[in-house]
């Protein structure tokens, strides 16, 4: 019983595993069909894990933002705290990007238990602010920097370029100049 | 003849002055009918003037892109170029985010000559790589930024926050951050 029990808890993480790089690929659009073909398992299977394509994104969209935590956990220990926090902006921004089929779909059709998005935006900002104060005590970052400024940016800069054909650039281009200021280098 | 043609387009400023406070505080779901009685005209007027809420919604759209690239011409003659630049991008941003409604209409239900929308936003690009371009050649700003990293962030910012309350505020905030960066103040 506990072999089995096991067994599917492994099963589920292979698929939710797959199932993540189909959804980076292809967006909400994914198919549930080519994800049990790269898994090696039936669409059965797949479906007794995620009932509907929904059920699949939320799970995709939890397991992300469940990652981003763990990553502020893991650069909380890194010595250089600015760089740190750069680093995981960063990564947020570009998970934003990826999430894009994925944003939109839990934005028009909310998520059954509505805490559980505000729960992520929680998490993910709880997650952020442990890298900023750290940041802000190592004296590295302005102090009057709030996590929320961070995310706006994020959002915004994700949220400005998702239409492009190739958002990574711009994107990428405006995160670096709102790190840097407008300030010329050198003075 | 030229009398009443004059009279005509005074009318028409007038009604568009009226429309664009109207739009300012109720979005594109602003009222014909309030429209004509606060400009002191008939609804009749106003329709002739503007036969459908596109229209005038087009109308006002046009007339804000006509203010800022005015705006930004007026700020180039200023010595200083930083400031002049900062300054634009910020009223950019107060427009971007009160023509939210008005965004969300031009977006979903597209301008009969798509080339308008397009060249609204060639106009407005333009008009602030004069004062970039300024600010560049004074030395006070970076010389790697384009106008459309600055684009990015100001229409980021303003998407980011319109749901938001009061998105004044934080949207307003995210822009200091980005004009001032990371860096802490003295450093």
């Amino acid at each position: 019983m506990t072999g089995q029990r096991s067994d599917a808890r492994r099963n589920y993480a292979h698929i939710l595993a797959v199932a993540e790089a189909e959804v980076a690929a292809h967006g909400a659009q994914a198919s549930l069909e080519q994800i049990a073909r790269n898994a090696g398992v039936g669409s059965a299977t797949v479906r007794r894990h995620f009932p509907t394509r929904k059920a699949l994104l939320d799970a995709v969209f939890k397991q992300r933002v469940h990652v981003l935590c763990d990553r502020a956990h893991t650069l909380r220990g890194e010595d250089d705290s600015r760089s740190a926090l750069v680093e995981w902006l960063r990564e947020l921004l570009v998970y934003s990007l990826a999430a894009r089929g994925l944003a939109d779909v839990l934005s028009y059709e909310p998520l059954q238990d509505e805490a559980t998005q505000d729960s992520c935006a929680a998490d993910i900002g709880a997650a952020g602010a442990l890298l900023l104060r750290k940041a802000i005590d190592d004296r590295v970052v302005r102090e009057d920097i709030t996590i929320d400024d961070l995310l706006t940016l994020i959002v915004g800069i994700a949220l400005a370029t998702e239409n492009y054909t190739d958002p990574a650039t711009p994107a990428d281009r405006a995160f670096r100049l709102a790190v840097a200021g407008f300030d010329p280098t050198g003075t």
